[in-house]
């Protein structure tokens, strides 16, 4: 499967990188809007798995390049910049590709993070009317912690929740999760479900900030 | 300890009722509004914790009276009863007793369950604004399948987060959180941090609606 990861040379992008690059075969397209950091950020990934012993099947694009050559396109871009990457790219896309929006809207207070629902319903919902028609979009990867995800050393039991209104394409991104070792996907319905998935992120950060000794932490559903 | 638990006869108060009898010392007052059913139930789970050879010390009362003889109060009703069993018991409460409110607010449509945020900002909100100013509100017990806690013979590894303006009554009701055998309480800041808490549940119940072999499901942090 080609993955293009767009922003993906921060955040929950590099994690996803390094974690498919090591653990799967996919073959993982690094998006940027600037082509020369998308392929210093492959260059850098690969580095960093060669010296775990893995094969690096990754490159470095312009975001609408790499979107135009993947099967399933994963928006780890913060929530503010969801929709302009998606019109950037829009054209590249069609009923054949996967469109996946790990992404959630937060906004801080003086008690913590909170989280932020846009008025179209979820930040899933904003992703799916910016997309064209065809393309199904799919909500999965909230609930990680970026840094926890990069750290390869880190090993853990988390459970990512995948909706969305495509079963085949919700069906593809549960089996991408699946083949990142310790991940666990869970089908949780339709968009409609997607604001209580958002939501757990700022809970996340939030029980991290104030309970010493977490940080970094994933949620297991059992 | 004494816990009365308002609305016990049923949902989370069996399961709370239970655990406590069989894992720790406090004594239980099981609160219902008619006082002949409290007393049924409390006699019923009593003969439960006889059958697994744990002491009993549970007793049946009407609401007001279970809380007036309470240090700690769990309001284990459906949220839409929640104010109305504040009023009822309200003059029975004092600086001294601790308020706790595991309450939800959902709906539910063709999708799955949603979190019914109420104006107020939360249902703890809610409850803060129905209690006698004096009397501390601390949310905590929202994220726990009320079958699974109330058979004794499920074990598990959940969390429960607790949040309040008070942070000696956090910690009272932390404690208690953690006399029961593998849960763990953890501490996520104030009231303005309930909505994610409370949005946890109907989570819960779709991913647990959605995927097959996985139910009564609680949520361990990692």
């Amino acid at each position: 499967m080609r993955i293009a990861l767009l922003g993906g040379t921060g955040d929950i992008g590099q994690g996803l990188a390094l974690r498919w690059g090591r653990d799967t075969d996919h073959q993982l397209l690094v998006g940027s809007r600037d082509p020369e950091r998308a392929r210093r950020r492959a260059e850098a990934y690969e580095t960093e798995l060669d010296g775990r012993g893995a094969d690096g099947r990754l490159s470095g694009f312009e975001n609408a390049m790499a979107a135009d050559r993947a099967d399933v396109v994963v928006l780890s871009v913060p929530a503010y910049h969801l929709v302009d990457t998606i019109e950037a790219v829009a054209d590249r896309l069609d009923d054949e590709t996967v469109l996946v929006t790990p992404a959630v809207g937060m906004k801080r207070d003086a008690d913590g993070f909170h989280y932020n629902r846009p008025d179209a319903g979820s930040v899933a919902a904003l992703a799916a009317d910016a997309a064209p028609a065809a393309v199904p979009v799919v909500g999965a990867f909230h609930n990680l912690p970026a840094d926890g995800l990069a750290d390869l050393d880190r090993e853990f039991e988390w459970d990512t929740l995948v909706f969305g209104e495509d079963a085949d394409a919700n069906a593809v991104v549960a089996d991408l999760a699946d083949g990142i070792e310790g991940l666990r996907a869970l089908d949780v319905g339709g968009l409609a479900n997607a604001p209580e998935v958002e939501a757990v992120t700022p809970l996340l950060i939030n029980v991290a900030m104030d309970n010493e000794g977490l940080e970094d932490l994933g949620v297991r559903f059992e």
